[in-house]
């Protein structure tokens, strides 16, 4: 651990790791060290590049609060989140996939009954409807769907003091036939946050910082493997380029035109829950 | 870009580069999506595994300030700053060494003439002379030695409300037979700071948090390369497991006992410029 240059530095560094108790950790620093340390000797940074990567990560860290999370929208640009996602929810066929929680989700919304409305006097709304069930079809009663979603002006609840908290969000109950309902808002397509240091860096890369219209939901029922997902809305301009790569064409729905409104069918699938 | 699974994901981020107009962060950011994602495959991160990383790049920016620097911390600690070094100081055989600059340099430092004297009425001090010269031995004029070290105490000066501003730093001058010469106070191996987050992960994997004593110098002269580097002192109880891997045979310097102070003989030599 002295006289340590190119060639021998990342060893000295995996030797530090020898003292360390908590096997798994030790795993992840290994794993992390080589993989870091291949990256710095691949890209050779000059000390000022790695000057301008400290001051990066500081100012993400700075634009941390209790509202705003930007190392979570760095890793949801950056594809991590979503790969962290696909690793963690591995899938038999025609179970609802995946997708990433993003930084807008708070615990605690109201509980609805079925057939709840999430915006009443708001609209043009939508009646979004259909069952939760198990593969092979059996209706989970009593299900959960903990549902969030952007109001019309793009922004969720706690990033809008124009919105009461837990405007647009419920945790709506399944009926005993497995049924849901609930009406909301249309969801719009909208811009993540770019006053922080992801806003700067998407336009650097060149990406735009635009998300397709979507609603949220950590569907849950017992027995069973909670999913969260996101429904997006067939025809949106960024369905093919959203900015943190969570599309799937089976999470796609169609918004039916229904008497000035309109309705979104959709059943939610749930695994059993692994032993 | 829709539809990602693990298999076709990083593909999908990579692609996501295609309209970056910086050459440079494209390969950058191409290097450290493959490195990063290749680390999330390697380990298989549960989502809270996930959010505890979250958490710990949140948790090291909010400890930064402007006299607190924590992402350099870990940079250090894990071996970062040291492969940074190297790599930017390959050298021709003869030349100084480089070592780590540190989250503690401030420049603005005093300037002084060679026989300064940088703790006045303090001691025991030590007198640290030398040359300043080329590799071929031709000596060198006017060379500037920025100079910063801790305080018997263990802090440095912007870390400790007790100490004047720049306490046992200065801009030390060469003669026009490129020596130099001044006094200071024997340094000691100290802690870096363990109330963050780099703190926590050293206990975590079962590091220590100590530094053997040296003192810190960027030396430079008109036509030459600079080098940042630090002087350690023989005998050292952590000369071989610096927290922060910086030690070199070649800087390590020998405290000779004179009329109950020390000196230290020591010549910096430094390359030509980089045309």
């Amino acid at each position: 651990m002295r006289n340590l240059t190119e060639e021998n530095l990342t060893d000295a560094v995996l030797a530090s790791l020898a003292a360390c108790g908590d096997a798994r950790l030790k795993d992840v620093m290994t794993s992390l060290f080589r993989h870091l340390h291949a990256f710095v000797r691949e890209i050779e940074p000059t000390p000022e590049e790695w000057f301008a990567g400290i001051r990066f990560l500081t100012e993400t860290g700075k634009m941390c609060d209790d509202k705003r999370q930007e190392f979570i929208l760095l890793s949801d640009t950056w594809g991590v989140s979503m790969l962290v996602d696909a690793i963690n929810n591995r899938k038999q066929a025609g179970a609802t996939e995946s997708s990433v929680l993003g930084p807008f989700y708070v615990d605690g919304a109201p509980e609805k009954n079925t057939g709840a409305d999430l915006a009443p006097d708001e609209g043009p709304g939508v009646t979004v409807r259909g069952k939760v069930r198990t593969p092979d079809g059996r209706p989970l009663a009593n299900a959960t769907l903990d549902v969030w979603q952007t109001a019309p002006n793009g922004l969720y609840h706690m990033q809008d003091a124009g919105q009461d908290e837990y405007h647009l969000c419920g945790k709506v109950r399944t009926a005993a036939d497995g049924s849901y309902r609930f009406r909301t808002l249309k969801p719009v397509s909208y811009s993540i946050p770019t006053d922080g240091t992801v806003g700067k860096w998407l336009g650097w890369v060149g990406r735009h910082p635009y998300r397709p219209a979507h609603i949220h939901f950590i569907v849950s029922a017992p027995g069973c493997r909670p999913v969260v997902t996101q429904l997006f809305t067939e025809g949106d301009a960024y369905l093919e380029s959203d900015a943190v790569f969570a599309v799937k064409n089976s999470l796609v729905v169609k918004y039916e035109p229904a008497g000035g409104e309109w309705t979104v069918d959709h059943d939610f699938v749930l695994e059993p829950a692994v032993a």
